[in-house]
Parts: C-alpha cells; structure tokens; sequence
C-alpha cells in the first residue's frame, strides 16, 4: 500500500534504497529528534489550515535541533491520514512542509505513507549533524549564568486563545501561531561562539522548559517578571510563562559571555539568573518572588 | 502530554534533551530508516501477542539497516495508542522490542508517546551506520551477476494463512512470522567482503523487491523456480514469490564472487541471474519462462 500510495509524494522523496545515506561534514555527528503531530492532540482541521499543519510539524523538529546548535540536513515524514481526506488537504499539508523545508535547505529524504483508522498522524524525525562533542545540553547551566530567551514568549497561545473563542484570526498577523520560524541561525550562533552554557527550545513553555535546563544542571533559577519579552497584561504574562509551542530559544550564559542584543534578526533578552538550589521562582520589580511552577497551557485553557 | 505518559517508558528512552546525539565510528556516515506499524494494516492484536507486534516493527527497520550492510546504531520510536488499551498490552510491546533491540545491541535512544483516536500506531526509526560510500544499493547489479537469497522464502505468509484460518499457531513453530531475525550479520558480511553488488531485504515479496532492483539498477533477471528456498506446492511457490515479511536479504554478485553457502548460519542459495534488458521472468526445471509480475501478497489473500 505505501509504495502505491507514494506516487503521490512530491518529488524528493527518496524511496529507491532501504535506507536514506545521509553524508555529514567532517568531523560532525548526527543528531536526532523525533516528533509526532496528531489530528485534535497537536492541531485541529477546523483550526489550522493544512499548510500550516505541514508547516508547524515540521518547524516542531528543526527547532530542537536549533536547541543544540545543529545544522537540519534531512527529514523524514510518516503520514498517516483517513482514506476520505480529500487529496486537497494532502497537497496543502505537503506545501506548507516543502516550503519551510526549502527554506531551511532540509532535504525531504524519505518516509512512509499508510492509512490511519481516523484523524491525521504525522511523525517527523529530523537528522542533523553538529561538530563532534560541540552540542549544546541542557545540562551546562552554571550558577551565576544568566538566562536568556530570543524573541517573544506567549504569541502562540494567544492565537491559541482566539481559536478557542471561535474566531477566525488573520494568518498573516498571527505567523508565530501558524508558520513559526524555528531559531536555527540564532541556535548556530550561540554554539559557533561558544555563548550559550545550556539550551533547549520553548515548545513546552517557559515554565516547563526552564525546570528541563535546571533539572539537566542541577541548578535553581529566578525570573524577572518585569523584563519578560510579551504580550501585555496578566494574561500576556501567563502566556510568557506557561504557553508552548513558541519555537524561542531559552538559553543560560556566563555573565563573561558577550550576548549580543540581536542575532540573525531576531531579538535576545535577558529573563533571569540561574541560582543555587532546585528552586525557581518568579520575581517582581519589588523584588518579591514566588515559586515557578512547571505548568503546561493546558491548565488554563 | 507526552512527558507525563514517558514516565512508562522503560529505562534507556532519552528524553533529557532536546536531541539525541549519536556517536558514530570515525569514517562512518548515517543510514536512516523509518517504517509504520498500524494496527489491522501490519498486524492484528487478536492474531499477534503484544511482544511479537513490539519485536516486528523494530525486526523491519533493522532488517532495512541489514540491506544496506550497515550496523544498526539506535532505534527511536513514536508510539501512539488509545486510552483504553491496556498497561499489559504495552508493556507486553516494550518486551518484545527490547529483547530484539539488546540482542542487536540498539540503544533505544528517544521517540514519543502519544493518545490515538483508535487503534495502535507506532513508527520506528533507526539509525545505522555504514563507512562512508559503502552502502550496498540497488543499483548495482550488472548483467551476468547472479541473484541470491538468504533463508527461506515464504515462511512469513505461510503463517499468515494460518491465522487467515482462524487457527492458533504455535508461535515457536513459526518464529519467521512472529519473531523475525533481521539478517544483520549476514548483510555486513556481504558488504565488508565486497561480495554483494546491490542489495535489498524481502519485505514486499521476491517478485516486488526483485523489481526494485531490475529498476534502480536498469537490468532484467530470471529466476529458477526450482532453485528457491521455499516450502513444498504450488502454494509454497506463490508464497516464495509473492510472500513479503520474510525479511531475508536479496542480493546479486558476480559470477567471480566467491559467496559462501553460509553466511552466519544463514544459509544462501542462487535463485537466478541478472540479465540485459528489462524483462522479469520466472523459469521452470524444463527452461520454459513466463513473466514475473511484481504482486504484493495481498492480491493473493
């Protein structure tokens, strides 16, 4: 059934050989990610148009391989969809995934199709490759480091929330939400110059990929509420704090490390100090902090 | 979601960061492969125990990593299924995909679980390795080589019918079906002795994998019916050509090769001969010939 099927992949997918040979540079080690996108779990027809769908399942990969510093070389794609799909909604997935692709010269190197029982599954692993030894961990945070995050936090639950109230937002103004650009020359930078001392993405939200880098290095930390990069107001705030899947870097630098203020265009703020301890918390500009639960979106969706 | 279910995942799944990084030996470059598992399309739960579906979809990915003549690496697997499948059920999968994984000695080094909306889903990545621009391929086969099997052919929809009959089989009676042995040892021994000249596992059935290397390589082939490894009738002959899941290697040499009779306690037999054009065709004991359609076994069922 796959190989039939498989006439309908765009070209670019390999399926002549058992196996997909990927050549790395001298010197570099593969690195993996897999992530799997599912129909009501990670999206929802209704909500997302089927490019963005392609898009996001793809972007899910390339941003933790950012996360470590890598270089994306070649993706896999496994899609499971319901025979009554219309072939429509399968060339818009397919566009929306080439385009980010192309973009970020990944190849498309090979994958399976089949038919799932319902809903649309996709699983995508990521091959990249990185210098050897040269990844960046989530394990490197030192105390006295500062933490620091690209871009905005919350954008992508914010549309999020929109979604949930039943409107239609515009896609253009909401691209962080729909066609997110994973971080890959921020993350390259921060590891070709040796800036960054622990890293990981925010797909899980600060909260909870914050607790990752201090749970790998055996470490504490404090935010500062005040010098969050958000959305106003106490739900901006909530949405800094807790909402995933917003592609950022967070990342931890020793207070020698000379971060620049942008890279690759794209914003860098410092949010707090990694301290002693197991302890984070969350800081206002008076100074009084509190603990910084490890929560997911979803409780307050 | 995830990182609350991969609290059941057994020691070794890496979730500690946001990549796995593979080390491979010096002069090595990676193989990929990837494979879908879905429930009533690969396997039945009532003809299948857990640990037989555990053991067959990692048994596919490294029967893919054996065709190239690569050494497995790591193995990362996505696993979806519904809430109310029960904990023994998977538990029951994790053993069987972990007494292969030891035995070929392939860290299970990361993947993902998440909720199905029906049915059991899982999607295997491995990670090989093969030194650079060794990789046994399909398109090497030349007119004159002669074409080879290792095993049987068959055994794998033999039990199919079986089970097709409403019977029980006695799964140590019919091991190729429910435990498959990746040819891993014999395909690195094909490749590291420059013996093989392309290469592919039998997955799909003879008369398809066959075709895959007439294709890629731009050849025609005849095979000996009578020379096939296979069970006693007109329908062991069918499930000899027809058969997939058997998981044995397919390869073709050259007439100076000097191919073992065993290779790894595997027995090898010629089966046949590449030829000039384009033609497929299957020969009787009496030298008369007919054309080989490639035909999945399902067209049989």
């Amino acid at each position: 059934m796959i190989r039939r099927l498989a006439g309908s992949l765009p070209q670019g997918v390999g399926i002549g050989d058992d196996c997909a040979v990927v050549a790395l540079p001298k010197g570099h080690e593969p690195l993996v990610t897999t992530d799997f996108s599912i129909e009501n779990v990670h999206f929802r027809r209704e909500w997302h148009p089927a490019d963005s769908v392609g898009w996001r399942c793809l972007a899910r990969g390339l941003s933790d391989i950012a996360a470590m510093g890598g270089d994306p070389r070649a993706v896999f794609l496994s899609l499971a969809f319901p025979k009554e799909l219309p072939q429509k909604w399968v060339n818009g997935f397919f566009s929306g995934f080439l385009k980010l692709a192309k973009q970020y010269e990944v190849q498309l190197a090979g994958g399976d199709i089949a038919e799932s029982p319902a809903g649309v599954l996709a699983d995508i692993v990521v091959l990249g490759s990185v210098p050897k030894g040269k990844s960046v961990l989530r394990s490197g945070a030192r105390v006295g480091d500062f933490v620091y995050v690209t871009g905005t936090l919350g954008a992508s639950v914010a549309t999020l929330e929109v979604l949930r109230e039943g409107k239609k937002p515009r896609r253009s103004a909401h691209r962080r939400h729909f066609y997110p650009e994973p971080r890959t020359k921020a993350g390259q930078y921060l590891r070709k110059n040796r800036l960054a001392s622990a890293m990981t993405d925010t797909s899980d939200g600060l909260s909870v990929d914050l607790a990752h880098i201090c749970e790998e290095s055996g470490v504490g930390a404090v935010i500062y509420a005040e010098s969050l990069p958000r959305l106003p107001g106490r739900k901006g705030l909530l949405a800094a704090l807790h909402g995933g899947e917003d592609y950022e870097l967070l990342f931890t630098a020793s207070p020698k490390a000379k971060v620049p203020a942008l890279i690759a265009g794209v914003h860098i703020t410092r949010i707090g100090e990694i301290l002693d301890g197991k302890a984070i918390r969350i800081a206002d500009a008076q100074g009084r902090s509190k603990p910084l639960q490890p929560e997911g979106w979803q409780h307050f969706g």
